[in-house]
């Protein structure tokens, strides 16, 4: 038997090449066999104009799921494309934490025209949605959720479970409430079902429950769901009123966009840029960044034609320059990277910089022994003992303060409450660059250049 | 009322002083409170030998959880220190998978000594897993689960999960089989219990559903995971037998995982070096990556060599040096880092080369802009509109290339299968520091030396 996973590529794949050579028709019966997150996916990949026509072939019953799961830039030309009745269908099948995301990226008249015409109760709730931010807890959750009073026994839970639980996609946890709906506890459903039917939920509920307040950050959601392997965490407002609940998929998204953000910031490329971004959406995300590095190396440039004296007299130091700032370059590189990374994986606060004296140990370290080799074969190719040590010692300096700088720089970017990934390697290479030039240069010319 | 999660860390921050202060005695009630996750943490952050101290201070039901969340490097010493006794019983508590991972960890010795000393069964389902490599889903998978016939109805269902259900933790969805334990599809508790009670779970079930081989790696059993919003996904061999199920918490570690293994590939860092490093650790991970570096900006500096006629004559093009190399670098950067993020997000492996024509367009018209600034002020500052020509070609060729190479290679690893991560931000700055200065050094003493 082959590989269910292959089946499954193969039949996206068939799709995909019939809709390049326009022969969409007989395929409607396979389409209506995909999982949304396929059509989306086969979606993503399509021009923008034939995107809306392939939307149109989709079942309605599939097409909520589907557009939860396209691109964002996608989702205003998609319902642009349906008709009235067909954008009302769609959103009362989307869950409400989607309905708020996708409107609040629709033109704010569209907007207020949908939610006039869905069902009232679902129209507030997606309202009341709208008005948290995009990257909070408020944001990100849902208010689609199961729960029970607390004086009920586990068989009244379930009989109760049974009639809330028909609107509700994807729950696994029943949550505990008192009369004024503030959070008691929680009771996953895999308990429910094996407690004694007798049992009250209060007594056999898990009493100390991890919640979140809405105006938590997106990230630290994540890193507590990741931390206590949850599926679902609740949100409660200051009274301990239940809000909501984020799910565990939703929290994937957010890692996996975390992580990009972070790994595109530390590059210098714009968070935002898409998969598939035109060449002159590529450009504008990037020459920012290629900017500030002009900038910056052109800092660098200032000083070397300080000493342009020096390297007309002794022209074979600009054969050092570059191996020295590229030395100093990723050492910095590779110590930021570490304490980005540990900040972001980090829930408290306080312990990456507790590494800070290691790793700067570890710089010392490190700048000797690289210093050892370009100072020793310096040395020799020049023949001069004096050339060595130059080379070596302004080798080994720059080497130490480059990771001196490099894993310190995002923990002060982050104890001032900037995001420590903008440290980018973009930026701190260009500095390297320029010190390592100051020190290679400036000792050069001291204590060579009476010599030669 | 303060933050929840402000409560727990002022917790963890409390036990963390008094064990600084070694006033450990009066907390033991402050520890039983802890989450697994929490007492995790704290283990994480302590020396060596307190470690083994603290662990034993946690009360039994609560070691076998907190194990299974400490760093790797922690388990051979932690259970070491303990009894006999205590360590059975610590094994029996353990979830299978788990209980593998940690005795692949130990001495072979001792794995075996334990694996002898509980019960046969838990000890040959381990022994099993411990078969598996690490990375594949059978390796992360787990053998516990509930399953059912399909000829059952709902309420027999129920039944049989009540019965089956409590050696198992945290399961939301009940498998499927037939006679020869065949997977034939899954159902949520929630539809379980939201059934009519008289009807076949067969004709209920969710039959279409993905699933994965043991082989699979681990990497794309995260991405059908994150893909296909599932909170589990069911391991079956060829014959469609079900042989375990891989739950979305260790997804959610194996995504932060791989994210942090890109980020320090790309850093030239070795994705093994852990959080607590030694300064000597940190140096053996990195120092290897700045060797190449050496090598490479070796090869650079063999280049400058060449021409260092052409920089003792006009040494002025030494200050444009390191400007074109830097801009050259960290527009490939942009590029990779892009590229590489990418590689790792598709599932499809064909799409990230579609994006192929679009780089290199992009990274003509960022050429060109940074040429036009470069240039402009180089033939202004030497007040010679060759000069400005030679810099701005060079800076032009530099970037074009720089972005082709960028983006291009790390798709050509991915095709002839290496992992596209190693072509490294490291690697990669000091190939086209190469480049730009062929490309500056080469056109200034073409076309600049006869004429200065």
């Amino acid at each position: 038997m082959p590989d269910p996973t292959d089946i499954r590529n193969e039949q996206i794949e068939r799709i995909r090449q019939a809709l390049e050579e326009g022969s969409v028709l007989p395929l409607d019966e396979e389409i209506a066999e995909l999982h949304p997150a396929d059509l989306a996916e086969i979606i993503d990949g399509l021009e923008p104009e034939e995107r809306t026509v392939f939307f149109q072939r989709i079942p309605p019953e599939l097409r909520a799921e589907t557009l939860s799961e396209v691109d964002e830039e996608a989702w205003s030309p998609l319902i642009e494309a349906l008709g009235e009745e067909s954008v009302r269908d769609l959103f009362e099948e989307l869950e409400r934490d989607d309905a708020a995301d996708i409107l609040a990226e629709l033109p704010r008249e569209d907007a207020r025209d949908i939610l006039a015409r869905i069902e009232p109760r679902d129209s507030r709730e997606i309202a009341a949605l709208m008005e948290y931010e995009e990257d909070t807890a408020g944001g990100v959750m849902t208010t689609e959720l199961v729960s029970v009073p607390g004086h009920l026994t586990a068989d009244e839970a379930i009989v109760a479970v049974r009639v809330r639980g028909r609107e509700v996609n994807d729950f696994y946890t029943v949550y505990v409430v008192d009369a004024e709906s503030r959070l008691l506890g929680t009771i996953s459903l895999q308990d429910l079902i094996l407690a004694d039917g007798s049992t009250r939920v209060d007594t056999i509920m898990e009493a100390d429950v991890i919640s979140v307040r809405p105006m938590a950050d997106q990230e630290d959601v994540s890193r507590l769901i990741a931390k206590y392997n949850l599926v679902s965490i609740p949100v409660v407002d200051e009274f301990d009123r239940l809000l909501g609940r984020i799910t565990v998929d939703d929290v994937i998204d957010i890692m996996e966009a975390e992580a990009t953000e972070d790994i595109f910031r530390l590059s210098g490329v714009d968070e935002e840029e898409q998969e598939y971004a035109t060449p002159f959406e590529i450009v504008r995300s990037r020459v920012p960044w290629l900017l500030i590095t002009l900038g910056t190396s052109g800092l660098g440039a200032l000083v070397v034609a300080q000493f342009e004296d020096t390297i007309q007299r002794i022209a074979f130091i600009a054969v050092f320059m570059p191996v020295v700032a590229a030395m100093a370059g990723n050492s910095a590189v590779q110590a930021t990277t570490v304490a980005v990374r540990r900040l972001a994986l980090s829930s408290g606060r306080r312990r990456p910089i507790k590494s800070l004296p290691r790793e700067l140990l570890a710089g010392i370290v490190m700048g000797g022994v690289i210093a050892l080799i370009l100072g020793f074969v310096g040395g020799l190719w020049q023949d001069s003992m004096r050339v060595g040590l130059v080379v070596g010692g302004s080798m080994w300096a720059s080497i130490a303060l480059g990771v001196a700088w490099g894993a310190a720089f995002p923990l002060i970017l982050d104890e001032v409450g900037l995001d420590p990934a903008v440290s980018s390697t973009v930026f701190l290479s260009t500095m390297t660059d320029l010190i390592s030039f100051l020190l290679i240069l400036g000792s050069a010319s001291y204590f060579l250049s009476q010599w030669l």
